[in-house]
C-alpha cells in the first residue's frame, strides 16, 4: 500500500511494489493516489561511485497533475538540502515550498504538466537514508554509505522508467536541486530537454567544501552523535542546530542580516548585561540563528544532514569526464540558468561559467534581491516572464 | 620579577609591582629589560561596561626600542583576536607576526619609536584572563567575565600611565586590533595623535556577530568544555578547531581557497573510496582547515577563545556615543583607515563608512590582495609609502 507521512518525522517505510502505470497515479488499494501526495517505490540495489552498492533502495515521491498519452509533459523539481518533495500544496491543502514556481497556473502549471518531485536518497522524507532500516533491521547509521548525486540521478532514471516517463519535458531545482538538475541533463542527455540550474555552478568549489565540513564536524562533534549510531538513544541536536546556523549565515547576505537585525539586542535580553560570559543576554541575529536551528531540528535528521551535505561536496559535473566545455557537449536540453545577484554561497560568476561553456548562447537570467542564496526560493517569481516563455512556452 | 613566556603556554603569571620608568626598561632585577620580551604589570581592579569590576588585573605586554625624554615617541601595536603581544622579533630573534610593520627601518621603525603591544584582558597570553587564577586561587574558567573592547582600553590606559606615556605618538592595529585601536582614539582623543584602523570598521555587524556566535558554540558544545571549567581535565580541543576552522574561512576569500585548492584530494586520500561516510578521505581544503585548527589548539585557550570573541562581538564604537559622526567627532587625531579589497569578513564598504564620518577628509587605503581579510597582515608591506610619508612621517 501507498502511506503518505508529514514532513517531519522519519518514517518506517512500508514500500510499495513499484507498480505505478502511466498517468502517474500509482494504482495500489484501488483509490487513485492524491496530488501532493507522498509515495513509495522500490528501485532495487544501488550502485555507488564510491565503491560497493545500496540494496533495496526506496525512492519516495509526489506528483501533481496528470501525465499525458504519450507521457511527454513531465517536469521534475529537484528539492534543495534540506527540502522535500512537497513543492506546491496538493489535495491536503499543505503549503509547498515552491509555490511561486509549480502549481494551478504557475510556470509549472499542474493543470497542464505533469510535476514530480523526488526525495533525494540519503534524505529522511521517506528515501532510503541513514535512518532507514539496514538489511539487518537495524537503522544504516553510521554505516551509510557515501552516496552522490550522480548516484541519486541514476535511481531517479529508475522511478522515471516506472512512471513511463522516457524524457522529461523539464528538470529543474535551485541550489542543490540545480545541481542534481544539471546531473539529469549531463548523464542522460537524451532524457532531459529542458535543464533548469538555478543557483549554482557546475561543482561545489573550495569554500563551499569547506563551509559543508564545519557543518558535518559540529554534528560529528556533538556528544551524542555517537559516531552516526544514536537512533536508540538522544540524537545530536545541538551540533545539527549549530550545522544550521552556520548553513544559514550563508544563505542570507550580510547586508541583509544587518538590515534586519543590527546589532539590536533580543527582546529583553542584554549582551551586556552579565556576571559571567555565559549568561549574557543575545544579539537579536543570534535570537534569528537559534530560531533556525531549533526549526531544523524538529525535522530533520542529522545523519541525513552530514550524507546529503557531503554529496553535495562531492558535486562536480566534470569527474571523470573531461572538461566543462567537453562535459556539457553531451547535453542536448535548453538550459535555463540564473542566479542571485546578491548571493554569496554560489556565486552568481559561477552560473556565468556555467553559462558560458554550455553549447549555445544560453544567458544567466539574474534575480536582484537582497537577501542572498534563499532568493532563488524567495523571488523566482522575478523570472516568471522568462520561464512562461523560454522555459515552460 | 619579570618572567618571560613563550607564546604557546597559558602561563601562571608572578606579577611585577609595576613599577616601570620611563624609557620602558622596567627595572626589576637590575637588568634592563629585553626588546620583543613579555613583561607583566599589575593595573588594579577594573570595572566593567558590563556590570561588576574583574579584580587585580595583570597586563602582559613588551616594548621595542627606547622611549625618549620627552615620551613623545611611544606606539601602541595592538593585535588581533589570537594574536599576541610578539608583534615583530627581539633580542631573542623569535620572528614577529607584523614584521612587515614594526622593527628596525620598518615604518614604526623600533630604532625612531618606542613601541608597545599589549595583550588583551580576556587573552592566553600573559594578561588576566578565564585561565588566570581568581582571587579564590581556582581558574577564573565560567565565571570570566564579559570583558568589553572599551573596558580592555581602560585598562591600556592604566599601563601607558605607568610607563609615562601621556600620549601615543600612534595606535594601530588591524582587524579587532583595529577596533581597539579606534576605541583608544575615541575614549582617549589627548592620549592620541595618530591612530591606524585597518580591516574592520566602526562595529561589529549582525554578520560578523553570527560567525562569532557560531565559533563560540562550536568551543560550547564541545563535551570537555564542562561549562567553561576544564582545566583540571580534558580540553575542548575539538571545538576550538572549529571555531577556528569556521572563522579561517571567513579570513581567506573565496577565490584564494578555490585558487589554492579547488576540488582536489588530499595526498593520497579519496573523498569519494569509502564503505562509510566517516571514513573517507578528505578535500584538500578540508585537510589544510584541520590543520589551522590543530596548530590553534596548540597555542590557544578554549575559554580565551571566547572571552575574546565575545569582546569582539561587543565593538560598538558608537555604543552610548550617539551617532557615528557625533562619536567621531571628539578625535582629534590623524587617521589612516586601509581595507583589503576582496575581505569578505570585515567588508571595505565599513571602513569607507568609518572613513566618511572622520573629522576631516579621509582617504579609505586600499591593499589590493586575493586573500582576503588575511591581507592585513600579509599585504601591509603595499601601504610602506603611504605608511612612512603620511603616519609615520
Amino acid at each position: 500500500m501507498t502511506i503518505s507521512v508529514t514532513r517531519t518525522e522519519v518514517p518506517n517505510v512500508e514500500v510499495t511494489d513499484g507498480a505505478a502505470v502511466p498517468g502517474g497515479t500509482a494504482v495500489t488499494d484501488g483509490t487513485a493516489v492524491k496530488d501532493g501526495t507522498v509515495q513509495y517505490v522500490n528501485i532495487g540495489n544501488l550502485e555507488l561511485e564510491a565503491g560497493g552498492f545500496l540494496p533495496d533502495v526506496t525512492l519516495a515521491y509526489e506528483t501533481w497533475g496528470t501525465l499525458n498519452e504519450d507521457c511527454s509533459n513531465a517536469i521534475l523539481v529537484e528539492h534543495a538540502l534540506t527540502g522535500s518533495t512537497h513543492v506546491t500544496r496538493g489535495t491536503d491543502d499543505e503549503e509547498g515550498w515552491w509555490e511561486q514556481l509549480a502549481g494551478p497556473g504557475a510556470p509549472a502549471d499542474t493543470d497542464r504538466f505533469f510535476v514530480v518531485s523526488i526525495n533525494i536518497v540519503g534524505g529522511c522524507y521517506g528515501s532510503t537514508g541513514p535512518s532507514s532500516a539496514a538489511p539487518d533491521g537495524r537503522p544504516w547509521g553510521s554505516r551509510f554509505p557515501l552516496v552522490t548525486l550522480r548516484d541519486t540521478t541514476a535511481a531517479e532514471a529508475r522511478l522515471a522508467d516506472q512512471l513511463g516517463i522516457s524524457s522529461w519535458y523539464a528538470v529543474l531545482g535551485g541550489s542543490m536541486g540545480g545541481a542534481r538538475a544539471l546531473e539529469w541533463a549531463v548523464t542522460y542527455p537524451e532524457r532531459v530537454r529542458r535543464c533548469g540550474v538555478i543557483s549554482i555552478g557546475a561543482s561545489s568549489t573550495a569554500e563551499q567544501i569547506a563551509f559543508a565540513q564545519a557543518q558535518t564536524l559540529a554534528i560529528r562533534q556533538d556528544p551524542h552523535f555517537n559516531g552516526g549510531d544514536y537512533y536508540a538513544g538522544p540524537v545530536p541536536e545541538a551540533g545539527l542546530a549549530l550545522a544550521r546556523r552556520i548553513a544559514h549565515i550563508t544563505y542570507r547576505s550580510a547586508q541583509e542580516l544587518d538590515f534586519r537585525f543590527g546589532r539590536n539586542a533580543q527582546a529583553s535580553e542584554a549582551p551586556l548585561r552579565a556576571d559571567a560570559l555565559a549568561a549574557r543576554g543575545r544579539y537579536q541575529v543570534e535570537s534569528y540563528l537559534d530560531h533556525q536551528g531549533s526549526k531544523l531540528v524538529g525535522r530533520f535528521d542529522a545523519n541525513s544532514y552530514i550524507a546529503i551535505t557531503e554529496a553535495l561536496m562531492s558535486h562536480d559535473i566534470c569527474r571523470g569526464r573531461g572538461s566543462l566545455k567537453e562535459t556539457l557537449a553531451r547535453t542536448t536540453a535548453d538550459f535555463f540558468i540564473a542566479a542571485v545577484n546578491t548571493d554569496r554561497l554560489y556565486f552568481p560568476s559561477q552560473s556565468r561559467e556555467l553559462a558560458d561553456a554550455l553549447p549555445g548562447d544560453v544567458d544567466v537570467h539574474v534575480i536582484e534581491a537582497p537577501i542572498g542564496h534563499d532568493g532563488f526560493l524567495t523571488e523566482i517569481g522575478q523570472l516568471d516572464a522568462q520561464l512562461r516563455g523560454v522555459f515552460f512556452a
